[in-house]
């Protein structure tokens, strides 16, 4: 397929470390200037809105847009990004889908640590259903650790005795605080974006001094998954968060959740961000939107 | 979705038995008789050719083909089963991708035992070859045993040093003649078709007499998989053959290999069989089409 451009990108992200250990001004600054570089697909109009108690960016196809919603929440280990550092992956589900989607600007660590996200995040779930939006054309999508918060609001939404949406779509899912996956080892040095120590920098801002031994913050190693709907879960073998998606899957298929666990060889932490200059970004992208049409799509 | 289709299929199985104990003629007769109330799909074409040493059913669609050749390896214990008993599934991936199909009619054991079905899919793809196909335009396909043979013949063919396919979709694929995977005691009971001893008694003829412990007999505890294609694996969570499906899909990510692991619950062993009936079937066969669609199609 790419092996050049896989190289190619693997070099890149070595080089800055937006997720490295430094200031958490530096490292958002650093993440929102490695996320510009993305491609943001053309053919969707974006405005500025609110969902439940926080901003959201709505991102809607320009033309002929589908019945349903994807409720995106973008990646930054609980502390950097925002709806503009995931455009370039929402633009492209709304673009490659038909659905619009709200991407939800919820609150970040260290200011405002666990469970501020899920709060936020749920609440604008709820702002949807109040709304009178049906959950069966909704959709959670999200990257990183916004693909674990994909996960976690729906246990939220599951307490809070919500519906629950119709699908989740992960990419690259942050779903164990504990980090006791194997390939936390395995894929030292692989992965072109994170260490250990770099992890543990940003996640002890979020967890504000938490037990991670609790489905909230480890699903992959807590949670009771039953009840969920249909998820997709894609991720790189190039990444510490590997067995992250892995543990999950098998604790979904475990409770009898259909689930699709999708992993692209060599490439790194949410490569779907390089659409447009990935192969294996663009053909991903295509499966969560053929994915997304088969689970929302009741015309 | 569809839980009162999937009781009625449970109980539908759980009559005839079809891979019980009895004799091969009873096994081989059972098993046509269940096959033949699949619905095969309009829309294709059919007739009887030679591939390689074998025969082989040519399944192509009525209009508008595309470039590309599914393999196509039917299931069935490697004791009983044809082109004839898979031919919903081959039809409906042939009317789903536009793609010709070629199903090879193995010889089967107890009168032919390993390595008889491979030589045979072998000498199937190498025809094929010989015939001036691309790989790239090419995939291998199976159900049960013969989604066991997707990745038997591909191991087969790399020690041959022939190119390899572009894709592999494997329904339910039996992968493991050591029977040590955890599904084989936590599903039974739920696994509305098989048991152990069924299980033991077709493969007992297969074998004859062979240490079950190698790659082309239990690859998903003992095949390299370095170099393969992309990979689609399905399986239901009512399956004693759950985890040879999971298992090979751990084998393929710590290769290298992209690999999609597709888990719907609570159906039965090759639940694709009941497209038309059953909802997640057709699901899954579209999703199956998608995957050979973005493999195959280099136009």
């Amino acid at each position: 397929m790419s092996r050049e451009q896989r190289a190619r990108i693997d070099t890149l992200l070595r080089q800055p470390r937006p997720a490295g250990d430094g200031s958490v001004a530096e490292i958002r600054a650093n993440f929102r200037a490695l996320m510009a570089r993305m491609r943001v697909p053309e053919g969707i109009r974006t405005r500025t809105t609110t969902l439940g108690d926080r901003p959201a960016v709505l991102v809607e196809p320009a033309e002929a847009p589908r019945a349903g919603t994807i409720l995106y929440f973008h990646g930054g280990a609980f502390v950097f990004g925002s709806p503009e550092t995931a455009m370039s992956l929402t633009a492209n589900l709304v673009t490659r889908t038909g659905f619009r989607a709200f991407s939800v600007d919820y609150r970040l660590a260290p200011e405002h640590p666990f469970p501020a996200a899920i709060e936020d995040t749920l609440s604008a779930y709820r702002a949807l259903l109040d709304g009178g939006e049906d959950p069966a054309t909704i959709a959670f999508a999200g990257d990183s650790a916004g693909g674990g918060l994909t996960v976690t609001t729906c246990l939220a939404a599951r307490d809070a005795g919500l519906p629950l949406p119709a699908a989740i779509v992960a990419f690259s899912p942050g779903l164990d605080l504990t980090r006791t996956g194997e390939s936390m080892d395995t894929k030292a040095g692989a992965d072109p974006l994170f260490t250990r120590a770099s992890l543990d920098h940003t996640a002890a801002m979020y967890l504000d001094g938490r037990d991670p031994r609790q489905p909230l913050l480890s699903p992959a190693v807590f949670a009771d998954l039953t009840g969920f709907p249909p998820m997709l879960l894609q991720a790189g073998t190039n990444e510490l968060l590997l067995d992250d998606a892995t543990r999950l899957a098998a604790r979904a298929r475990a409770a009898g959740v259909d689930v699709i666990l999708d992993i692209t060889a060599d490439v790194p932490h949410v490569f779907q961000s390089f659409a447009g200059t990935l192969d294996e970004a663009d053909a991903a992208l295509a499966r969560a939107a053929f994915f997304l049409g088969g689970h929302l799509n009741r015309d």
